[in-house]
């Protein structure tokens, strides 16, 4: 899609919600309209009253007194039951309670507007509607008829086709097998909450949470990640200890940046440790699952950023800045790596109420990074080693640290003070993946940054537990969708290739009426599990047959004749060398299955191996 | 949960909408004394206009006039862009313009209503407030401090668990080794879309849709099947052929009877061919597709009734019901499968408004059943024969037998007259699977009926094309959330078993500070690929280690001691046969690897082969 058609497709949304508003008022006003007729009809004013119960908020008015006083009061109730309860309701009001009810209800404001304005209204619907047509007309000028509605998928989502989805299974299953190997088990949570298993867990993040209509019944909205459902799972069925992987869709009204893989639909592939344990053992194993699966994916050279939340608070704490300040001034923090330290330190200063000594205080941390060294020289400086958390925080730096060598991964860690991480759920250490390279795709560099990141959560599951029971968790979640869109453009630009079905044999047929005849030998394959197609049409042409193997990467194609047939014979033909070969029809199922056995390990050595 | 437990959620529930409501318009309202309080602050008036465009359905009334008057036309109005904007509106009518306006716009009247019952409205949340408190004492009267809020996940849906994830991945598994078998790729689409886009495509089940709630933007609903999405996709993105799997979670807002595997959210997995092929050729091959399917899951007999749309259509015809009503009598008809005829004719007569002679002659037909012969009796019969609707039906379905008959799967298929499907959509053959014994789970049997179901829908994608182009389509869906429910029947029955994670190996260690030596070991097994797992505690003890690797089936154990380490060796545990073995420590992997590689054969041919 051309950008200026994304444009337009834009201006016509805007156009189509404007309408969509002109007709909602006017219906509403219309409704209203109906309102004030009926105040003769029982019938009527019964169906009206069911749907206002003066029990749940709606107000009595001077205009309900007066339907009460014109009402006989020898109507036939029984027939009218929300009239009837209407009716005892007002006339359990005293006169003093009567006068002090207002004139009327909003609706009947609503009467009088509609009638002066109706006429306009119908009229700016009018005009509204033509604007959007024309605006469609813009869109299809190639064709005259106008169209239903603009076809698309909602903002900020995508389908996936084919190839979209064979890379993504295979980046799925090689992460899976790496969460397999660390012994995770697999959980699935539904895709909505209630909406006040969310509140209160994203901080100023909550405004991007999708919500359902309230169509009657519960409060739902879309899940935002997978760490909160994780908590309220684990808290629900009273879970102590858990070690589970969970790849699922979440989303966010997020300003979607599509075309650098953020999407408001998207993938997340969680790996977290509940559990008491003791000290950054299972945090290590974390780090350890991520190098495991950046190599696997092979896109590049990363580095593995630590550092602790305790540690940066215990820095706060030591340039100065008071504790009721620390989760905004680390939300400024983990902006320094999209901005510079000055726009960082502006916002600190302006927007976060920081002293500009403390900012340039924390400015002198926060440019800092390295190994164990690093740790070791803080717990010497002054004003750390006063700081309880900042000390806290460095031992268990030290401590990961240590780890990680234990586990090979030394050399792909950096401790960097820098690192903040947006969440605030946050207890201990946060880590994050980020690439060091751009990856070329085409003859281009793409600069992709933060893949994965992760940390410890000690205190979620014990907000949903009713004697605040906690369970310390950590976990890291891999940026999926970057890969993806990686991917997307080297098939795009031609520098990798996907198969995105998995077919060995094609039976074909070169001469006409061998439907029948092919459907039997279909059947015989699959049912030996062997992974077939033919032609839905009755009379393929074989050019057609070959083509759509070649098309497909099929690598053999069964052809049927009449004449081998009536010798009891049928060719199988190697797509890609087009050598031939009659076998018996007897023999077709085994020679087919030699036949892919070979291919496959050929495959599994040749150069298309990876 | 017990049933009164189940009770009380649901009274709470009612109680929390009912406080939620009255504090909605008691906020209301009090947004609406702000308004009242402003008129003199250019500041308040600027934001307060900022939120209403009299463009987009905003009046105009008598209290804008009156504010617009009493303004200084000599206010600097650069600064409040939006008390400019309304200035200059408001200015533009005439005199006898604004004699037209109403004397205030509803805001001003609920102002009036706050003022007089925002005492009653403080006192009756009080209330109702004291009530729910009540209710949720009651509900955790085990427990003395008030929960926050009733942990639960949504109404109708429900969390995977290890187990369950296990067996869902292990059922899907088989199904998608089906679809590729036949060469099918896969889809996937957003889990909303343009409510638009799912309008008019579900007749009557249209109001099970859930909404999104309308936070400016688009308009979106939950997807309520994958069929509406596919023909969206294809439409969108011009496609004319494809033969597609998709597998995810749809959305209805039904009344869930979730002990039967009827859930709001659940599992489909579908397997469509999209294209203009020769008749019947597809169609029977997505019967193949289920039969294999349902062989693979072994979950018991199984019969796939098949019909055809046209032919009831024609049926119905012949039996003098006007064409109007086809549909709404063909739904009625689906519910042959629960009622009896009886109940089902009183609907037709009463409901439908089919004659009660029609409705006779509709039952002689919907009784009947068989295989070829019967259609071609049906050929022979006097009014169905004068139709040229049920005369396509029936030769369709002669020749939907004859493939059936060459694809080896006769035995399984029965043409059953009685068949109808709820949906509007299918123009074609229609067909659903049935299990025809109840499966034994533990001593009780349980019926589970309908478990597969489809047809073709040749008009599906031409109401998304502007030009109406056709993509005619036929597919199927398999019913996997009844196949889970009794899987995990079985489960809680222990008629089976699963194991929720692969680890191999475990690395345990008999004495203390032994946990660098066992990270050591473990990013050793890992790297080599070896699924492994370890204690997260430093020194954990022997027996809870063993009873670990014992609780989740991990089958070998490496043991770490100092004396053995000291001699260059490592023990390794065989944990059902509790032999140990020691092997030099430079040997350890590929030890390991040959004995997985022995288990893992052994569990191939073995009593747990499954």
């Amino acid at each position: 899609m051309t950008d200026s058609q994304e444009t337009l497709l834009q201006k016509i949304q805007e156009q189509g919600d404007l309408v969509r508003k002109l007709k909602a008022a006017k219906e509403s006003s219309e409704k209203v309209k109906t309102v004030q007729s009926f105040y003769g009809n029982l019938e009527e004013i019964n169906k009206h009253l069911s749907q206002f119960s003066y029990l749940s908020g709606h107000m009595p008015s001077k205009v309900d007194i007066e339907t009460h006083n014109k009402l006989d009061c020898n109507v036939h109730f029984q027939n009218y039951p929300h009239l009837k309860r209407w009716w005892y309701h007002m006339r359990s009001f005293s006169d003093s309670e009567r006068s002090l009810f207002p004139e009327s209800y909003h609706l009947n404001c609503m009467v009088k507007n509609y009638n002066a304005n109706n006429k306009s209204v119908d009229q700016q619907i009018k005009e509204e509607v033509s604007k959007l047509l024309a605006l469609k007309a813009q869109l299809g000028s190639e064709d005259a008829a106008p169209q239903k509605f603009v076809l698309k998928t909602a903002k900020g989502t995508r389908d996936y086709n084919p190839q979209q989805m064979t890379i993504r299974n295979n980046v799925l299953q090689k992460i899976i097998t790496v969460f397999k190997r660390h012994g995770a088990e697999c959980i699935d949570t539904p895709v909505f909450e209630l909406k006040e298993v969310l509140t209160g867990k994203y901080g100023e993040d909550s405004k991007l949470i999708y919500d359902l209509k309230d169509q009657g019944g519960e409060i739902l909205s879309l899940r935002y990640d997978l760490t909160v459902p994780l908590a309220r799972y684990l808290a629900m069925n009273k879970i102590n200890t858990l070690k589970r992987y969970h790849i699922a869709k979440v989303y966010r009204r997020d300003n979607p940046a599509m075309t650098r893989g953020r999407y408001r639909e998207f993938y997340q592939c969680d790996f977290d440790i509940a559990g008491q344990y003791d000290l950054m053992v299972p945090d290590a194993e974390c780090l350890k699952v991520v190098t495991e699966i950046l190599d696997a994916l092979d896109i590049g050279k990363y580095v593995l950023k630590v550092n602790h939340r305790r540690l940066l608070d215990g820095m706060f704490e030591a340039c100065g800045v008071s504790a009721d300040m620390f989760r905004s001034t680390c939300s400024t923090i983990d902006k320094l790596d999209k901005s510079t330290w000055d726009e960082v330190r502006t916002e600190m200063i302006n927007e976060k109420g920081v002293t500009p000594d403390a900012a340039d205080r924390i400015g002198e941390y926060v440019r800092l990074n390295g190994s164990i060294e690093l740790a070791d020289k803080l717990l010497q400086d002054e004003k750390l080693s006063k700081s309880k958390g900042a000390v806290e925080g460095l031992e268990g730096i030290k401590l990961l640290l240590n780890y990680c060598e234990l586990l090979g991964i030394k050399d792909k860690i950096l401790f960097d003070l820098s690192l903040a991480r947006g969440l605030d759920y946050y207890t201990g250490v946060i880590y994050e993946a980020v690439l060091t390279q751009p990856i070329k795709i085409g003859n281009e560099d793409q600069t992709i940054g933060s893949i994965a990141g992760g940390g410890r959560y000690d205190n979620l599951v014990g907000m949903f537990d009713s004697k605040n029971k906690q369970v310390p968790c950590v976990g890291v979640s891999i940026g999926v969708e970057r890969v993806f869109s990686v991917l997307e453009a080297k098939l795009a630009a031609g520098d990798i290739s996907v198969r995105t079905s998995d077919v060995d044999v094609y039976v074909a047929s070169a001469q006409k009426n061998f439907l029948d005849e092919r459907m039997k030998i279909c059947a015989e394959l699959w049912n030996a599990g062997i992974k077939t197609e033919q032609s839905y049409k009755k009379n393929p042409k074989m050019l057609n047959q070959l083509q759509h193997c070649e098309e497909n990467g099929i690598p053999l194609a069964v052809i049927l004749g009449e004449s081998e047939l009536k010798r009891g014979l049928v060719k199988i033909r190697n797509i890609s060398t087009r050598q031939e070969e009659e076998v018996p029809r007897e023999n077709l199922v085994q020679e087919l299955k030699s036949k892919i056995e070979l291919l496959d390990i050929k495959e599994m050595n040749g150069p298309l191996a990876k």
